[in-house]
């Protein structure tokens, strides 16, 4: 069970607060102790609401032990033939 | 003059591009070895786009020294009386 919950949490366009439940849920299950969130491209800001969010309305002691940025190499769109670089967020969260 | 050079940039809506020639004059002055970009809601995603453009395509030596990510209270809207929760991020950058 424990090996199941996700210690990942991949940003993307969903609203914050979904990606906020899924957090507190992982933390509850009380075998993880450690979330990162990955975000990219304009999900990076999701990501740092999604940080913020949690530590200042749910989980007080949440501490942001880790944050890493870098860039990614997104395939090229449909249509043209140059691969795309996508900056990338990493933000790892500690109970 | 070299207390005149901004060791802080503010990152707003601009593209990423003219902030990252901010960076670049900064540096080239020779007086300035750290610069701090700041920048709340949707402009963080372009504060990491400038970090990682400068980084990867202009000063190679640069280094990532500190991410911090916050929120900051901004006043209400005209014609709401809620102020609102914006979150904010600070990349600092060594030369």
């Amino acid at each position: 069970m424990a090996q199941n919950q996700p210690d990942v949490i991949f940003v993307g366009n969903k609203p914050p607060m979904s990606y906020v439940l899924a957090i507190i849920t992982a933390f509850s299950s009380g075998s993880i102790k450690e979330i990162t969130l990955k975000a990219r491209g304009q999900a990076i800001t999701t990501a740092v609401d999604v940080a913020e969010i949690t530590r200042s309305r749910f989980i007080k002691e949440l501490k942001v032990t880790k944050i890493a940025i870098g860039t990614a190499e997104m395939p090229p769109r449909e249509g043209e033939n140059k691969s795309r670089m996508v900056s990338t967020i990493e933000i790892t969260l500690l109970k």
